[in-house]
């Protein structure tokens, strides 16, 4: 896991540009899932994949992969605020002797969200990876887009801790020393708590880059500015870089939402008129980056 | 492309096992894609991942990786005799200098069917792979379960060509040689073909492995016998291992189909009463095996 230039995003517009106006209610790149309709049902279709390379941290388990590869995809449809219903994936193995712990993984996170597993495919390669397929069913029609100047900026969860344990692994700490190990290695989708606040928010999405892509997507799709003026950084200590952790650490799967007020998460900042993500800091005002945690 | 020990069918069996009792209509590892109901619609559901070490044949544009992408994922929304309406896939590039291209071949073959692509996830790896994740919807339920005795055996165009052209490559043949190109590089899923077919006929599947291990997967689901005794090989002259080509050679992408009769396809052989799968040619009978082109 590295901080990159965001190339990855540069190839989303790409994505958008061919793909953008396809006749469906939001399109590819415009939210963490595509929301179409079927018969006259809301549906949520997504898909994610994680590999070896670029998400599995040190000592994770084979259990843990396919724990992990539903998660992340249920994730995106939390931040639709939708029920997930079905799952696929398709699994690129190194070695088969991992295949039955990884569909237990898949098994066991899919049975606490009621998650039905109906198909996949299987597939040999020396990195393994799998890519994972999600449709939920949304009650309304909640994006990026719709946060309103005066409202409050939510989390779930305070970020950062997924990747303050990453940089202790690689600093040498072994698992049993971090203080978020199941943050890392078993994140849970927020599904619960993304249908309570798909109800009364105004725009959401998950941080799975960074906090800070996350506030720049909700404030460019939103046309607001936003400004985090309660930072908490006391999760994160003693690490000296608990800013950048909080701001640009990847891989907390938290949902994070505008809305007047909400009960389910911790506030962290407001919207207002105006472009860009800032933050106030004992009183000074600095912009917040757009960067985070990016496979390339 | 290599011959092997069938070893993923062995892993199919495990998903079956874990996830084959959902309660779904038709679950993972019994047909070429789930069936469930969203509202009052029976919809299919699939996923298929290629990848440049095993399904790239030398010569392949980028365009065409990500038209084989998306059109050996319908296909198996072929074979369900629905029709395809969304498309999403994850794609991890070698090089970005491919994306694009690859996106075009998406797009190409997705308006090609009037499939509308509405997402995907984009990630780096050492090996260009495309996971494709379809949604189609179906008029019925029909699967590899349903031949009966007395049946013919029909299939779309007859196998083997897409395996003769690679075996050409293989043996230092040029693009331009190959007789069958088109099915190597662009191969066509037989979407309307399908949707056609699955009014009368009794059971169906794709051809991707190979003929035979696509109708050994009827011939156990409908608990029958199938004897092939009509065996052409002359499109596949002058091979010498026609007939190895016609029964065990990949990446047709063919429908094969059991129904009393069909002007949509080539009868190949009937449906009798018993177990396995047979040849009948020149007055002898022998068995055909469980193997063709597998990924391990
Ligand atoms: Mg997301
Ligand atoms: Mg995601
Ligand atoms: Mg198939
Ligand atoms: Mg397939």
């Amino acid at each position: 896991m590295f901080y990159a230039n965001m190339k990855e995003f540069e190839l989303i517009k790409l994505v958008e540009r061919l793909f953008g106006d396809e006749d469906v209610i939001t399109p590819a790149g415009k939210h963490d899932a595509a929301y179409v309709k079927i018969g006259n049902r809301l549906i949520v279709l997504t898909c994610d994949t994680v590999n070896e390379k670029s998400d599995f941290p040190p000592y994770m388990l084979p259990e843990e992969m396919g724990w992990m590869a539903i998660a992340v995809t249920l994730s995106d449809v939390a931040a639709c605020g939708a029920r997930p219903l079905y799952f696929l994936s398709s699994i690129s193995l190194k070695s088969i002797e991992f295949f039955e712990d990884i569909l237990l993984g898949i098994k066991r996170c899919a049975d606490r969200f009621g998650v039905k597993v109906v198909g996949g495919d299987i597939d040999f390669s020396e990195i393994t990876t799998i890519a994972g397929f999600a449709i939920g069913e949304a009650r309304r029609h909640i994006t990026r887009r719709g946060a309103k100047v005066g409202e409050g900026v939510f989390i779930t969860d305070l970020p950062g801790k997924a990747q303050l344990c990453l940089e202790m692994l690689e600093r040498g700490a072994k698992r049993e020393e971090l203080p978020y190990a199941e943050k890392l290695y078993t994140p849970v989708p927020r599904i619960e708590e993304g249908m309570r606040i798909a109800r009364y928010a105004s725009a959401m999405t998950d941080v799975s880059d960074s906090l800070a892509v996350s506030l720049h997507q909700i404030s460019q799709s939103s046309n607001v500015k936003i400004v985090l003026d309660n930072i908490v950084l006391s999760h994160l200590s003693p690490a000296e870089n608990a800013l950048e952790l909080f701001l640009y650490g990847g891989g907390d799967f938290e949902l994070v939402y505008t809305a007047k007020s909400s009960d389910d998460g911790i506030r962290i900042g407001r919207v207002e008129r105006g472009k860009g993500v800032f933050a106030e800091i004992d009183g000074k005002t600095f912009e917040v980056e757009f960067r985070g945690y990016s496979h390339f």
